[in-house]
């Protein structure tokens, strides 16, 4: 199933090739909440009641034609956004060759099993249809295409061979990126910074998330383009490595890592970004004129 | 005024010296909320009214001696948990001095001006009341006592001189911490290590955060024992420099750094952190015993 979210006013929507469904009265399957709010995404929390109740009303539900649609992060409310560094060996080279990725910070070029995962701000979450807000503009700001994991239920020390049972489902991340010489967490944090889309993918329809086609283009042409069986640590070891630092929660998002090719943004570049078995998605990158960022 | 979180239903708690009255039907004023949850903390960001309220049942409330009472985080849905590297002078010294400290990680022993502010996950935070769980025990584990200061509106490009008034209080953070190799944002962002409490102290009582004795203990020794003017950078450059990169929302909590004096911490160990204005807490170190992290 294809879950994603729409509109300005936040509609859920069932994907069927090039449609939607507005299946947005299956949320009534999750309760009003009172402070404190829980700390997970409740829809993810609860996708199956959400996907049966959406399955039931799907016949009778509005149509619209996914073209046009404004896309929203298929999860509202990530609890963590996790990153993985240098996850792909052909990245691993690129950054060590080129000055303007690594500053001559030996952290940024470390292996992934030095320096482990790193944390992307929850207010950095954009959808594909909000798009991006560079920031920084002296520096460089990069794409980085990447499967992104959303993690279905509490996951504790999970060892990798049980690793899948705890994801929800994929989909695809944008890790956009500032050069320089500060920790990821700050430079990959800004306000857009971190782009999902364009809907959720449930476990169910991809049961290898270790080989699948990946690539990006920025104004039609291909920057990136590689398959998930080239990272250093797949999904499963990745989900073993972080739950052995801390709980991953319903709605973490866990962005795997990008291949090679990464390349800088610029003001009006229009960004592709697809992996297979998932879709694409369409971003554009504001031009300057839109002013500072809300 | 100071507010609490306590027990295990989360009362709302008015704390006058040693007594807390439970003005807990305040929260009356915040509304029921329905999927796609606020990515702001709602108590922060309504902190007026609530307070208003509170004041106003505060005569006919419950009242509770604070001694024995389970207390939580007072802030419960911070978006953001920010750190702040290096940010005492005698600290940076330490670190430099000691190899189990910086583990030949250039990076670890940078300025804060270079490596920037960090991240520790949401899912770390813990209130007084729940105490720590240590992981990697192989490892050495850390505290570090902070001021730890709570944003209470969208704060976007602040300048230094302007900050303050962008703050809804002040309390007091423990940045657990684990040493080793890896990013900041992995080693600090285990489950309960980011105890926050022991309540809110609204802005208006510290007029001056620049200016406060802090000071950490474990079972009854004095560890640390300095005074936030000894920052390099002070609450209102964190503030800005941290707004220059994303924007800060209400609830975000910034942790600005820790004095020299850190040390090991082992299961059983019982801290007390306090700070001047704000006041004190005591965090006990669950015993081995306890077994797995929730």
């Amino acid at each position: 199933m294809r879950l994603c979210r729409f509109g300005d006013d936040s509609r859920l929507g069932l994907v069927e090739d090039t449609r939607v469904r507005d299946v947005s009265a299956a949320l009534d399957v999750l309760p009003a909440y009172r402070y404190p709010l829980p700390a997970v995404d409740v829809l993810i929390e609860n996708l199956d009641a959400v996907c049966e109740r959406a399955r039931s009303i799907a016949p009778e539900a509005e149509v619209h034609e996914l073209e046009g649609l404004r896309l929203l992060s298929p999860v509202a409310n990530p609890g963590k956004i996790i990153g993985a560094p240098l996850n792909y060996v052909k990245h691993v080279d690129e950054v060590k060759a080129d000055a303007g990725i690594h500053h001559n910070v030996a952290a940024h070029t470390a292996p992934i099993h030095k320096m482990g995962v790193f944390l992307k701000a929850r207010s950095a979450l954009a959808g594909p249809g909000e798009g991006i807000r560079l920031r920084k503009l002296d520096r460089r700001n990069d794409h980085e295409v990447e499967l992104a994991v959303v993690i279905g239920k509490p996951a504790n020390n999970v060892a990798a061979g049980d690793a899948l049972e705890y994801v929800a489902g994929y989909t695809i991340g944008l890790d956009l990126t500032i050069r320089g010489p500060e920790e990821r967490c700050l430079r990959k944090s800004p306000d857009t910074y971190a782009v999902v889309g364009p809907w959720l993918v449930t476990r169910d329809e991809i049961p290898d998330p270790g080989n699948l086609d990946l690539s990006v283009s920025v104004n039609g042409v291909v920057r990136q383009d590689s398959n998930t069986r080239h990272m250093t640590m797949g999904v499963e070891r990745l989900i073993e490595f972080a739950s052995a630092f801390y709980t991953l929660y319903p709605g973490d998002i866990i962005m795997t890592g990008t291949p090679e090719g990464v390349s800088p943004l610029a003001p009006g570049d229009r960004i592709r970004a697809s992996i297979e078995g998932v879709g694409a998605m369409d971003v554009q990158v504001h031009p300057a004129s839109t002013g500072q960022i809300a």
